[in-house]
């Protein structure tokens, strides 16, 4: 038995060495580099770099004996994937005949849809081994932009727009893969957290929240008004996060993981509308929504639909981003039926396209996180036994005894 | 007794959600977003953004059971007190007929102001129950900004320069809300730091030192050389922390607590005289006077005053903000006569007015602390009981033992 | 015996106030600050200043008893170096009679070349006690910048490429200043990281990784490109750096020490040449490349090479800096001669000037180094010994026992 791990241990390397060496044969031939200024700034891209690298890495070091894999492999995947992403636009470009992109901003933009694959990562988070991620990666991110550019072709979104599926689509694919893993024994004391995890999770989410605004604004021509929408929603959902979570226990304690979950939504929901919003309120009244929306989706939908669903999200996915998210493209609908109103004709049709967008991507996110969640089970992957779980000692090599950590 | 906790605790969400209420009617009523352009940059507000979420966070984190109430408090009153802060600045700018401000600058604004809460919660860190804190936050910003009203309207002081009084303010309006709480008991053993919180807080400590220039340049016209004074006064005032750290210990040892508070008091220094300072060498030397009043204050200034007047300064702010920040004063006033050596007809009154406004600014802060300090003991408030000072179990769940921690 | 290190103590703080009063008296009579407006941007050189304070501070706390020391003497040794290298540049632009710099240049590449004084300190991690890293300090800066002018004054390099010396430098001139110290004892426990500091030199790795594209291009005039191709390169490198992990032990698990040192090594690489290319493929492949010399060396290269020499490489400085670099300037040439296949006459010089400045600094290093190390183990200079080796007790104040950490 162990034999049989020590050969999966080492087909790792031999697929990162093939995949590496085919991105750089890739390269050679579809991406250029482009000679154009780029339309972004620097600093603007490196925030965006930061929240996924720092910001995704800590957010996701929680539990007590996986820091390690939590944030050296969401490294891994981001690079991974960036490239990947890279190339699967220079693709698009060359076929549509669109206009290159400058080296920059197609760096920028891989590093923004790759937060869908983070997000996926975070649902079946202590229970893929690296083969698994890897593999998980690259198909997620061949389908996004597929998705992606069935909403932009068919559905006529712009493809700002249309990057705002993010979270939507990480989400639930996250949990479309995690349904076919088998849930950790709950007596398990290793998916737990203490109080320094909890903490060094803080610290991601800190960063996550402050370079929020930054995510929302990369790709957006009005930034200004979306970092302040932004600013304002996230600030409103912080409060809500600490007054919903006193709430909710019986001794009014405040409880982190509501914190953790509930600070973000705020960020997740004004996604979709920030360009549109023009007074401060109607952001932080988004804001307030998203943050009751995250709070009461983890206490009562959680207890209600995982029994029957069997569905284990192991860093609450679904509430942090999955729900703020579908209250975004709610509000945005929302927002176009206010603005739009005197010219009804056309209406009808952007509404429409909208939410038939939201649909498509959940809908594909859902079917093809299910399938591979299926190919991720092929005992060619050979899945982590449910005893190794939440353990960095399966993956990394401890010269000393992890005691007490 | 317990029940009494209890109905305090869950009286908190209320506060909360009641505040979260008033601010997005009034929102709705006062402020616009404004159309005009930003006159400060975007990754300007985001290093003070920082400088506030994550370097306080967890500069107060050296509490060895107390990191998540330091870092999770701290970002509650700020996102509730820069929203507080806009609307009283909206406000303002209505009565008063101003130029509205755009939102992002607003933001910074309110950003920046709250830095004087931040300061203040430290003197009192690990004393007050949320519901403290809150009331605290929204009392102390309200007196802040009058006492900017005055400082502007009467003493002539231009917006950016009384800005500078956040340190001066939040340091003194701390030390007297702290004279009304009791002193912990000298034998406490939760009133301490461990390596690991240490060095967490030395995390925090680099974050303000290297955002520090931000903070100072950020409402600034001449920023460069604001920027490039405050980096020089913070690295003499680092140097000269170690060496007064290891002249003021018997056996030349280094003592974290000195180089905390220290490396920092050359910025707060400078933040007076920022704009008026041309040659580097005079930056030096504020910093390393700053240093050496902050080190020999921590030594000897506490050790004359403290038992007198038993307040307890739970973070050291005062000699990390409160008396370099009277430095700072000082040398502008020696700037000023230098400067207006030539016009000596209204020499007199700039200085009367700059020296007005300093002992203005501590006298608003001592009184109106003072009285915060009486009205935070109300049993209203339910004041925390010294036993359970210093304590994250108080106010946070802890699924997981703190064991080792 | 004892107390012979308590008068060497206290004789620390009073070369810090020497020093420091000498800086201040220098930059009055030759630093004045510069009135011209600086030709980089304030957020790019905060990024740099980041990646050396944040970056390396964390990047070098490894070790599980020397964390206080790690990130305090880097802030300590980094704030002196900047002054004194501010200073020698300013005597040079007096005597060369060269354009002045504004002060914010001065300081970004005061900050950029310090980053040789703190890799070489890394070299020598746990085994210097303060006073030998100030001196080691003062004259690596000294030396650097020395070794800089000959290469711009008679090999005719441009400013920017001189400057990329400094990984090459700081690297070979650690080297030969730990080939002077002893080695510490193989069984010492201390002489070990523990799950929690790997974590958080992760944490510093992450920073250095994600800042590496800005430190490549603060002082380089075709910034975007070079962004890029770091990008590109770094990420190849993380990527390898995975791969070649799994294939070196014999289980397939990662050993972290490899991710830390070898995804770093494709940003020292192409600090050579990144504004020579113009495809992205060709950043990657050097990535891989770096990666993959910088594993193998760690594995192979060491275990040959220590035992007959004798260097304790504390913190692999030269597989993280040192071959990379080598490979840097070994690919810079390979452009040249590309590049300048058609101008046969003057591709000869080039080529040669290119190949004498590597070769020349690499000497001076070592030369320099090796008289450094002889200088530092003066009995003047007190050394620690080996006993006390990797101990932040011997150094810092512990008011708390440092059980468990």
């Amino acid at each position: 038995m162990p034999s049989n791990y020590h050969n999966f241990r080492n087909s790792v390397p031999w697929l990162l060495i093939f995949l590496e060496a085919a991105f750089i044969i890739l390269f050679y031939f579809f991406s250029d580099g482009g000679a154009s200024s780029p339309r972004i700034s620097y600093p603007g891209f490196q925030l965006v770099n930061r929240l996924l690298i720092f910001g995704f890495g800590f957010f996701l070091v929680f539990l007590k004996r996986y820091s390690f894999s939590s944030t050296g492999f969401n490294l891994l995947i981001i690079v991974l994937g960036v490239q990947c992403s890279i190339l699967i636009e220079a693709l698009a470009d060359l076929l549509l005949q669109r206009r290159e992109k400058n080296a920059l901003e197609s760096i920028a933009e891989a590093t923004v849809s790759m937060t869908a694959v983070v997000i996926s990562s975070g649902a079946v988070l202590g229970k893929t081994n690296p083969m698994q991620l890897i593999v998980m990666t690259i198909v997620e991110i061949i389908v996004f932009h597929a998705s992606r550019w069935i909403n932009i072709m068919f559905l006529k979104l712009s493809p700002e727009m249309s990057m705002m599926h993010v979270h939507l689509f990480g989400a639930y694919f996250g949990l479309a893969v995690s349904s076919r893993f088998s849930e950790p024994s709950p007596m398990s004391e290793k998916n737990a957290s203490t109080p320094k995890s909890d903490l060094l999770s803080l610290l991601g989410t800190l960063f996550l929240w402050v370079f929020w605004p930054s995510f929302n604004s990369v790709l957006l021509p009005r930034s200004f008004a979306a970092i302040c929408n932004t600013y304002f929603a996230l600030a409103v959902s912080a409060v809500t996060a600490f007054a919903l979570s006193g709430l909710m226990a019986k001794d009014g304690k405040f409880r982190m993981t509501h914190v953790h979950s509930a600070a973000l939504a705020g960020g997740v929901t004004i996604g979709y509308a920030a360009d549109k919003i023009n007074h401060p309120w109607i952001a932080m009244i988004l804001g307030l929504l998203a943050s009751v929306i995250s709070i009461l989706g983890s206490g009562f939908v959680q207890s209600c639909l995982k029994p029957p669903l069997k569905i284990h999200d192991a860093s609450g996915v679904h509430f942090t981003f999955g729900l703020p998210a579908l209250l975004g493209a709610l509000a945005r609908v929302v927002f176009l039926v206010i603005e739009g109103w005197t010219h009804l004709s056309s209406l009808g049709y952007t509404i429409m396209f909208t939410i038939g967008a939201v649909c498509l991507t959940i809908s594909i996110a859902l079917i093809t996180g299910f399938i591979t969640g299926l190919i991720l089970n092929f005992r060619l992957l050979k899945p982590t036994p449910v005893s190794k779980y939440f353990e960095d000692q399966f993956y990394w090599e401890f010269p000393h005894l992890a005691v007490g950590f």
